[in-house]
This record gives C-alpha cells, structure tokens and sequence, in this order.
C-alpha cells in the first residue's frame, strides 16, 4: 500500500495543483461562493458520492452573519455572468452555498468524516511580479476577494481526497463523508452543517489547514492547539447629522465616537493567563465631508485561548462600546454575529496520525502539535463529534509563506496539497481499509 | 411698481412652492444633479433666455472633487430610469450639471448675475410624521441623497427670479445671467463656472442662502459676514493586512492610524483670533473582521475667519495626519480636493440693499448683516466680480428651521421663498428698471 | 492738572519699575502669596490707609481651590525663611492672602474701589538671555512660579495709585478702597473679597490688565469684552493595581480613562454661536512603572463667551468624563472648584474713560474695546457693584509683548506701568477730584 | 537531618513573621532602603557572616533607574528621623542600599549563591479593616510605600536562611553568598551586584519568589518559566505654554501628546510568538489649569518572552512615542532607564530540586514548573552564573493570595516563609552538607 499510495500521490498532485488554481481565481468572499460550490459539485457528480447541496446542506436558520439580500443578489449576478447555469443557482441562491458529499462502501466499517473549508477574504490581491498567482497568471478574477488564507488548497485536497475514495472504495470499509463547508472566515458556516446532523454519528473526523507556521513541505503536524475561542460582534453607532461649519455643537459626533472605540478595543489589557486577541476588522462611518456624522458601523472580534479568556475580552470589549457611546452622547447597538468555542484533538488521534503517517514515504516528518492561536469554526464539528463519541483532530500541513495568512501577497508550495492528500489517505487506509496497509 | 410686485409675487408663489417640492424629491449630490439639470432646463427653455450646459457652463477642469467614473455612470444611469432623455443626459455626462441662462435685453444698462445653487447632501432624509416633507408627500425618491442644506429652494427662486425678469424685460435694461451652480457643498462647483468667464463682466453679483438662523419670514440680512475660507482634505493610509488571531504583530493598522487621526484632529486647540472649525466628516476602513485593516480613508474640512486662521487649522491636520502615520508605521496620502476663500459683501450693497428694501411690502425687515460662520464658494464668484470691478453681495433670507443645516429634518418655512424672489426682483428694478420704481 | 499729573507720573516711574520687579522675584502662586502680601502691606503702611489682612479682608469660606494644608504650611515655611515675621504670617496662615486698602478723604464724594490681582502662575521661568528677567537679574526666586501674567505689573500699579491718593488727597473728595486680590488664576479669589462686603457700597469700580493683544504702551483700552464665564473643574480617577505583567487584567487603568478624557475633552466641538474653550491645565496618573496605575487626577476649565456656552461645554465635558470612567471600568468624582461669571463694562464707562483720558498726555491713544478671551474673576465684583447701583470698567493697558500671557517667556514693556496709573489717576480726578481738573 | 530541619523550621517560624512583620512595615522603594538596609545589617552582624554594604556591595554606576539626588536626600532625611545612625547612613548615602553576606565554611565545597530583592513599591497601602496588615497593626508606616510584591517575605527568608548557615554551619562545607538586593521593582539593582563581581565564581545560585499564582503553602515550584525580557523607558516631552483662553493655538500641548501616546501605546498589537506586554506606568504633565500644558513625563516598560518579542514591543513603542510627538508639535527625549534579560533555570536544579525536597516533611508538593509572566532582574545574576560554569534557578513558593501582586490589598500566608526556608535549607544540606543528609 505504501507503494500504492506512493504513485498515486504523485499522479494526482498535477490536477490539486490545476485546481487550486482554478480555484484560486474564482475566490468568493463567505456564503457567497456560488461559482466555487458549482465547481466542486462539477468535479464531484460523476464520482460515485451522493452529492447535497443549499437548504439540504446546511440549516439556513443556523448560518451566522449571512450577507445582506442585496449583496447576495448581486453576487448571484456575478455568478450566472461566470457560467453557472440558472437551475444550479436556484438551488443555492440566498447563500447556501457549500457541498457534501457522500459515500457508503457498502461494508461495515467506520464512519469517517472530513472537512474543507472553501471561502476566500475581502482582500484586495497583490498584483506584483513577485506574487506567483499574479505571475503565472492565476490571480483572482473577483477584485477584491482573495484566497489569503488557503482555502483554494482546502477545497483542492478534498477533491483529491475525493477521488482516492471513489478510485479504491472497493479496497475500503465504513462510509465517507465530505463537507465542503462555505464561510469559515468570520466562524459563520460550520455550525449550520452541525445543525443540519451531518456529524452526528461520525466515527473518526478530520480537517486540517495548510501554513499556518512556515514549516517544510513534508511535515504534518498532527494536533493543532490553542484553537481560540472567539466572538464576532457588530456595532452601530447613531448619533446626530448638523452643518460642521455653522452648529457642530448641535451634532453628536457617531465617528469620533467609534474612533474611541477603535482606540479603547485595541487597549483592553491582555488576559494574563492565556492568549487573547482583538481586532476591529472595519469601521466605516459619516455621510459628507461637511456635516457632522451622524452614524458609524464597526465590525470586530475577540478571542481568547478558552472561553473564559474570551468572555473577558468580550466583557470589556462591551464596557468600552458602552461607555464610549455614552461619553460621545451617542445611541450604540451591538449584535453578536458570530462565536467560535475551542477544541482540543482527541489523544486518539494524537496517538494514531504519528504512527501511522510513518510509513508515507510522503510525509516526511510529523510534529505533535502546535499552536494555532487563530479560530476555527472546525471546532463546532470537532465538538459534535465528541459528544456524539467519535474523535476528532485537526491537522497542519507545512509549507513555506510567501507572506502570512490574510496578507495580499499570502501564498505557498503547492506541493503540500499531494502531501495532505496522501495523510489523510493514509489514515483512510489505516482506519477503513480492508487489510489495505498489511505490506 | 411696489403694487405690482406685490401682487406678482403672491402669483408666483404657489409655483416656487410647487417647484421646490418637485426639486426636493429629485435630492441629488454635487456633479450628480443630472435629473435636477434637466428639470431646470425644462423649466427656463421657454422663456427667451440662452441656456448654455455641460462643458458650455462650466470648465471641466476647474471642478475639484468629482466622483469616480464609476459613481458618475450609476447616477447617469438612475438619471436615464428617472426620465432624463438620453441625448440631453449625453450633453451633460461626466459631472457636467448645472445650467448658465442668459438675457440681454438689448438696452444699455448694467449687467447684473446671480447665483442658485442647485446641489443636495448624502443624508437619509427623515421619514418621521413630524417631518413634513415626509408627511406631505415630498420626502426625497433618492434614499442617502437629501435637500438638507436648502437648495431647492435657492434653486425654485432662481426659477422664480427667470420668471421675473422674462415677464418683465421690456421694462428692464443691461444684461443678465443666471448661474444654476452644481457641487457648493465641499466648495467644489462654484470656481469651475467662474473659469468659464461667465462672472468677468458682471456689474452687480446676488446671491443667498435661506434659513443659517432662525429668523422670522419677511426678514432678510442685507450682508453676510464670517463667511469662512475652507480646506477639503482626502486622506488615504495604506497599511499591512494581517492574520488577527495569529500574527497581529505583522499587521500596520490603517485603521487604527485613522482612528487616531480623527481624534487628534478634531482635538486642534482652536485660534484666538477667530472662528476656526474642523471636521472628519467620513473615515472608513478595513476589509474584513479578522483581518488587521490595512488601508483606510478619510474626508476631512478645516475653516477659519481668514486664509489665516484656515491656513493655521490645514498646517495642524497636516502635521497630525502625518504624525500618526508615523505613529502606526503606515504610509499616507493626503490631497488637497477643495478650497474656499473668504469674502465680503461689498459696502455699495451694504447701503443699497436696506434702501431698496424698505419699499418692498413683502419684505418686512432688513438686518444689516449676519454671521454665517460656514463656507460658501459663492465666494470665488464674489472675489471674481470685486477682481473685475464689480460689487458682489450675500444676502440671507430669514426662515424659522425645523432642525438645523445638514441635519436630517432639516425643514424651513416656504413662504420665505417669494419673499427671496421679491426681495431680488426689488433689487433688479432699482438697478436694471426702465423708471420702474417711480411711484 | 495736567502738567502735574504729567510731571508726577514721571517721578513715580523708576518706582513702579522696581516695584515691579521685587513682585517678579517673589513669584507666588494663588492663595500662597504670603511674601508678597508683607511686600504690599509694608509698603502701604505710612500712607494713612486702613488696612485688612487675613480673614479681615476675605471670606475664608467663600475662597475656591485652596490648596491642601500640607501645600500651604510648606509655602509657609518659605515665606518664614523668605523673612516674613512671624506675628505678621500668623495673621495671614491657611491661605488668606491679599489686602485690602481703605481711605476716606472725610469729605462727600464717590466711592470709589480698585482691584489688583497679585498671584503668579506654576510655570518655570524662562532663563534665555533673551528673557530680561533673567539677563537683568530679575528673575523668579521661587522655581516653578513665575508672573506669566503681568500680575506682579497690577500690583506694582495698585502700590503707585495708592501713593497718588494718599499724596493728593487733601485734593479728592469721597472715599477708596484698593483690593490687592489673591488667587485670580483659576477664578479663586474675587469672590471671597466680595463675600466680605466690599463691593457693597461702591459707586464707581476699575480694574484692567497689560497686555491681552500687543499694542503699543500709550494705548489704552476703555472697555473689554468677552471675558469669557468660565468652570474649573478637578477629577479623580479611582481604578485598580494590578501587576503589570503577571495579571494586567485584573487592573483597571486610571491613567488610560484619564488619557482618553484629554483627548475627549480636547475634541468637544466648539458652539456655533460664541467662543468656547477647555483646557486640561494638568493631570498624573500612576505610582510605579510596573503597576497598573490606580489612581488619576486631572484639572481642567471650561470657557464660553456667556453662561449658555460654558454651559454646553460643562456639560459635554461631564458627559466625557463620566463616560470613560464608565468605557475603562473605573470611578470617578469630580468637584466644581471655581466658576467665573462674564460681566460687561457699563455704558458710564464706556463713555467717560476716552473723554477723560483725551486729556492726558501720557495717554496717547483709547481704544474704545477689545475681546479678552479669557476669563477673569474680577466679574464677579463687577456684578456685585452693578447690581448695587455702581458702574464699572474693566480696562487694558497697552504693551507690546514678548510672547504670550502663561509663556515661560512671557515679558512687557514696564513703560506700561506709568501709563496705567496715570490714567486711573486722571479717572480719579474727574470723579473724585475737588475741581482738580479744571485748568 | 529530615528530623532535625523540620524542628528547625518549626522554631524559626515565629522569627520569620515576626521579621516580615516589621520589614512590611519598614516599607522603602528602590534604592531609598536606608532603613530596611540598616534592619538587615543589624540582623546579620552577629551571624559571623562578612558583612558588605555601600558601594562595597554595588558597583555605582551599574545601578538603573537612581532616583534624583533630592528625592534621595528626602528619603535619608526620613532614615535618620525612623532612627538610622548617621554614621551607618553615611556609608550608603546617594542610593546604595542592600547587604551582601558572604560566609566561609573553611572546608572545601561548592560555593552557593542566594538573592533576596529588599524594595517595595509606590502603592498607598490599603486601611481596610479585611487587609491583615492593617488590622493586625502593621500596615506600612511609609504612606504611598507598600511591599505589595511580597520582597518583605523575600528578606525575611535570607535573614531566616543566614540564620541556619550560621547554625549549622559546622555540618557545612564550601562557602555562602547572601545577596540582599535593592531596587529589583524597575530592574535596577541586580546588575550592578553583578558587576561587583559577586557572582563570578558561584556553583549554584538559587532566588525565588512567593505567590505568583495562588497554590497551597507547602507547594515548591522548581522552575519559573517566562521570565520576560523587559525594557524601561522614561519619556520627556517637551511643548510651549500658553494661555488655554487667550491664545490656545499657540500653545503647544505635551499633556495631549502624551495622552495620545499612552492610548497608542497600549494598542501594541501582541506578538503572534509569545507573550507581550506594556505598561505606562506613570504620567504626569501641565503646570496650572489655565495653562496650555508644556512639559510631560511618562515611565513605562515593555516586556517579552524573549528579546525578540521584547525588541518588537519597543520598537513599536519608540515609533508611537516619536509619531505622537510629530503628531502635536511638540519635542520628545526618551531614555532607556533599565533593561532586563530572560533566562532559564538550568537542567540541573530542574532535575535535583524534586529529588532533594521530595525529602522534606514541610516542603508538600514540588512542581516542576510555573510560568512567571513577570520580569525580574535576578536573570542577570542566574546569566552571569551560567555563564561562569555553575548553575541556577528561580523557585516559587506557593500561597493562597488575598489579591494580586502589586494591588493594594496584597497580602500572603506568612507560613509560606518557612517553607521556602526549608526547601533552601534541604537544597544547602543536599549540596553543601557534610553528610549531613544521610539518616
């Protein structure tokens, strides 16, 4: 089998790297991936999965900070002008976007259940010389989306995952399952998966990303930690429009109310027993030049290495939202759009993936773990799964940066999509093969 | 002739209310006044003056702040929706609004122009029962675009003020022009009609401007004074975008820079010698929540009494933009999109005007001069005039005022409308009447 | 009397030019003006006035601001090493500086008061040689107390007018009164000596400043305007210690609430409809680099051109300070310590001073008014003898200047002095005089 | 010996609290330990230790951070009057302050090295009636001085410790080094022991701290890890007065720049590697209220898990600091006042405090390690030991804590004392003792 999976791995790697690409130029901001759901359903159709896509994905009702109907719309538009056909969209229209895919061999076995992410950033793409996707010619389509945190390579290696499965579902036991999973920026998507019972009775789960730390092709490191607990909140500041020249004192000032805002979230003392974070991602706020502002929009988040570092973080984050509206004399409302919990890596899997990802000739090393010290709505999943008595583990697979995650110039070795692709067939084999790793 | 103007005027005013409420529903911003344009247009065609549009009005590259090409087609396009006949729309495309309208009676005597501004602001208008553009029915079609600063007003006595002098040419002398200025708000109109010459041969300018005080209807202020000299600032800050959960410290915060910005801006210790003002009216920033901001934007205004104040507050918001992109390690852009000067209601008129009033019956009292403590670039027009030898004045017609300049209920009293157009009319016969005002 | 008053202002002036800079030297700052309050006693002593010292001459109760006991025994001490007796401080402890001078002429007249302010400011000294204090040996002997603002110049006037009545009083009729007034700055003292009764009675009432704008020594001012109502206020910040590194979250951070009350209260928009001003004159936070700060303190003021703007600037700026007290978690108190209120110089005034000073010759020019913008508690005896029947005048002293009032620079023309006294004197004798100006 | 030690620690209990007791009393800051200095000395004088105080302990001009000469003067005054001797001051005078004791068994063996920091901090202690020192009656006498970092406990365990040597000293081989530290608050006294050369030729070196965490007395931490790097900078800002009324826009504001810089410079984004903190620890600014404040001071350290981390705090905060100063006009000198390193407990102690304290019957748990979070300035003493050849390490010994470290309300389990007493007392028998270990 080592061998098998050896030539395998080296015939598929030309088409993950073919479809990053493609996929890396059709990057689509959360919940508004229609081209990229169509293109993964394309890829699929034939392969022998049952294939789920829209409200038979994923719980409309439990999608986090799903886009405005106008903004959805016009991205529908911009999906039938790039070739997907009107019935398709139909199905997923309103932002249900994403796939799953599954399969049953038919034989008793494990249920075994892997998820990729398939969602870019609003970022605009660098378009310098240096910058690979720019140079060879695969740099986004859609200005100002960007696959800045490898999603494109995600969705690839589920591809290729998928097609291992289809190609040796005779040599393989149990069932398979393979969420394509839309809007993990912003921890949007993967709860509405979770509701929709897909990890239910999963067995063995997997999900993994690429980079993360710049780290040599070859290495997989088996249990990412520190995966922060997280909220998403908006806020909307309301103040007072008045002519700026004549009666400034008759406005309330929604702008400077939010920049003190900014000011104060990015002060708040870290927690010294952990890791937290905060970031206003974007504020926008005022009308013209020369009238006092009257309303300012922010959207931020925090984190924090577990729930209590996180509601530390939250709780303060409020009390200066709070008390900044007041000292600005303006009305603040604030919505939690988002929240992400930690998870860990089950010891099952923190056992397992080194011994048996010794074997690959492909992967070169294996790490125990590290920190990822970002968030992950995977961890919806992970925890679903160990509740239900599965386990879970959430992978890395090194690879050198051009420029870190959410940076224009993001990038990385292709080569480490074969490297994923050929671990998690490895563990395949390893859990559900039919005496397939006997050598 | 004080009967017949009396007596004129009460015709006339229904019509400047009717055409008022018209232009307040068509509420479009500075270079976007497409529908505005033509509705004018429509309304002046008939009556014997030379209508000049487009690049015939104004020069084209002495507008400041025009919006983006892009801005400009979807208001051309919302144009063609509202009714603007295609080949008049192609006359004006590109930010070419306002109309010039000119008679020459063909008799010697003075050659006397005035000035309408024609543009409204990027406010929601109130829809609030106690609004009564709201309740009667004339609430701005355009939401975010909004008469908040009384323009459709300036804009229905200027139709008002043709009626006039069209009715009554055989008894007028000299010349006269008609300015229908688009873009006054961010001062970015009026110097691009001056450019075009149309204020190099006048020997007596008016303008006004409605309400800036509550004031009782049948008052009008002969001379406005702090009319202040103005800076329009756009600032633009690129920073680094970043990983916010994982790598934070890679990230430069364009956002973080501008919030810093907005505060120390509006924190300039004002000047001792006069009036100074300053406002970030928008800022926004940042592409997405998790992702460090790394590009920002503001548009700013500085005023002052004098160049010298204004200079003093352009130096200081220099200094601290600056400053805070040193701050935060990022880079700016600043640049300069407006300026306005100040100017003075000419002593010639200072004197004229109460004489002349005094006879009106419909104008019930006459204040020698108000402080307007705001910019107007009617200013360029003024100093143009002085430049070439004439005398220019800015009157101020009194309105009680629902809610102040810029703000979002922003109302006034309608009937201060044909005492505007009186008050002008009144003006002209003193200076352009053949013997009218011999009683 | 022309020719005397002209002759006697000549022999006077070497004396109030060392007058002038012995008070220079013995800088002292309000409430702690011990040395200087012996200084003005002595001199006063043989010139046939009554004279009230101590609680005799204020309201110990109606004093604002007094600095703490353990300030006052230290300026105490100082005043004891400086050679104060120790029977004479014994009279004044606790803070009740100042004197106040009275002298009946025993024949029917007007009453006639004077106020000079005698406090210095906390500033240090410049030590330039550009700074003529300094270079010629004049300079503050007390560090970190400085006459910033002519005030040692007030009282040196109020020691020559006193001579000019006791020398010419066989000449006058009615009676005086001279209120050497302590603690002016921060609006402390006047209302104290007002309390006591001595503006009761007061048919006619003067006091002024040098300086204020430059202009030339010779000029004087009849009336000021826009002495601006004014409120000082003191801030304490109460948050929590904590352990800088190990557990910055269990602080809350006096010193950040405090620093972004200085940026809030500095960014309050000013009032369209007169002169607003706040200052944050002072503030410290924290106890050791590696704590938390715990504990702030702010002093600050707010101005406006009548009780309505200082009105809306106090309120804004308790709306800042409560909110940021709230946005960081921490308590605040905060205490009124002194309000000023604005007065206006009577038409009686107004009038009479450029009549009666035409006839000076030491006088060359009156200018009829000039704006302070600034705040002075002298109004507070204005109101009072106003609202007594009285009249009274606030005047300006022309000089020019060699930097700003509060400037460590700050320096006049000591030419000033005699131009001062010389028109009080000239305002006496056409009151009071016994036909002393007819000539 | 386990017998022998644990009657041994039982006796000297009371001692041990009976000297905090007096030490928590006698609280003094950095470098201002006259009488805490003097306390120490009188302590050891009869133990037959060498005894080396002034600049026989400390090398000078190898101190950071020396308080100014009259503060210092001030502190000496206040030594004398608590009932220092003058000839004992004399030699400590100008801020040398702490003790080294140095005793020679004559008999070879391993030379041992032990550091006691001494100071406390600039904390009002707290007077509740639920704060054991201020109930029990020995609440600091030195308001605004407070040993709220446990360094009271500290002295008393070497006092405790130079105790037992001297006992025990027959049974011992090798020589003793005692190090009574000043000024470690700010990282500013261990340096200048080192280069005194006192730790040059150590074999071993043990320090420690209580608390850090709450734990049970009796739990011994072997190692303490994160021991951060940290820099100290004071920050001089230097802009013009002004009259905050008259002429505000000639002022230039250091009070705001530095209000400016604190907001900017707790909005550090954190290091995505490791820990990260800042702390303005103190600011003051502005002379008078009425005064355009012109100078301001700030101290504030950074700290990192390593130099790097540490580094890029204080790059980024030089650059806020000198981006402020730009940002209002106003000159800015900063001083790097102190530096501390990090370093690791060596291998050696790592692996032998457990074997040896696993021994004791006082000495319950040993843990092997607890992060710190903290700098400490011991890390310059362990890295001159390491550097030499021998070994070090910092344990914690562990108590329930009233409330953090640096809060007012500090407070500990004093019978934590003799457990540190004895886990050193084990740790000397094991390494230095003659035999003594065997049973």
């Amino acid at each position: 089998m080592r061998h098998i999976l050896h030539t395998w791995t080296g015939m598929i790697e030309p088409e993950l790297r073919s479809w990053r690409r493609d996929l890396h130029q059709m990057a689509e901001v959360g919940f508004c991936e229609y081209v990229t759901t169509y293109y993964i359903y394309q890829k699929l159709k034939d392969l022998n999965f049952s294939l789920y896509i829209g409200q038979d994905a994923l719980d409309s009702n439990a999608r986090y900070g799903v886009p405005t109907d106008q903004v959805l719309r016009e991205h529908e538009e911009r999906a039938l002008e790039q070739g997907v056909p009107e019935d398709f969209l139909d199905q997923i229209r309103g932002g249900h976007t994403g796939v799953v895919a599954t399969l049953d061999t038919g034989k008793p076995g494990k249920h075994m259940a892997f998820r990729f992410d398939i969602d870019a950033l609003p970022i605009v793409e660098a378009d310098e010389i240096e910058h690979i996707p720019s140079s060879e010619g695969f740099r986004s389509l859609n200005e100002g989306m960007m696959h800045a945190c490898g999603h494109d390579g995600h969705t690839a290696i589920g591809l290729g995952l998928a097609r291992f499965i289809y190609q040796h579902q005779d040599q393989l036991t149990g069932s398979f399952t393979l969420l394509f999973q839309p809007a993990e920026e912003g921890s949007r998507g993967a709860n509405a998966m979770v509701q929709k019972g897909w990890l239910d009775n999963v067995d063995l789960f997997l999900s993994g990303h690429l980079g993360i730390q710049p780290l040599p092709v070859g290495t997989v490191v088996a249990a990412s930690t520190s995966i922060l607990a997280t909220t998403k909140i908006d806020v909307s500041i309301t103040g007072q429009t008045a002519h700026a020249g004549m009666s400034p004192h008759e406005g309330r000032n929604a702008l400077i109310a939010g920049s003190a805002m900014v000011l104060a979230l990015h002060g708040i003392a870290p927690h010294g027993d952990g890791v937290t974070r905060i970031n206003v991602g974007r504020m926008e706020g005022g009308s013209g030049r020369n009238i006092v502002p009257g309303e300012a929009f922010l959207q931020l988040e925090t984190r924090g290495t577990s729930t209590r570092e996180n509601a530390y973080m939250k709780e303060e984050a409020i009390r200066r939202i709070e008390g900044a509206a007041q000292m600005y004399g303006v009305n603040v409302n604030y919505s939690i759009v988002g929240e992400g919990i930690s998870a860990e890596t089950d010891d099952y899997w923190r056992k397992q993936i080194p011994l048996v990802l010794a074997k690959s000739t492909v992967v070169k090393q294996v790490q125990s773990e590290l920190a990822l010290n970002g968030s992950e709505d995977v961890t919806y999943m992970m925890r679903r799964v160990q509740d239900t008595g599965g386990a879970a583990a959430y992978l890395i697979y090194g690879t050198p940066l051009a420029a870190g995650h959410h940076h224009r110039r993001f990038d990385y070795d292709e080569s480490t999509l074969a490297v994923a692709v050929n671990a998690l067939a490895y563990l395949i084999c390893a859990e559900s093969g039919e005496g397939a790793l006997q050598q």
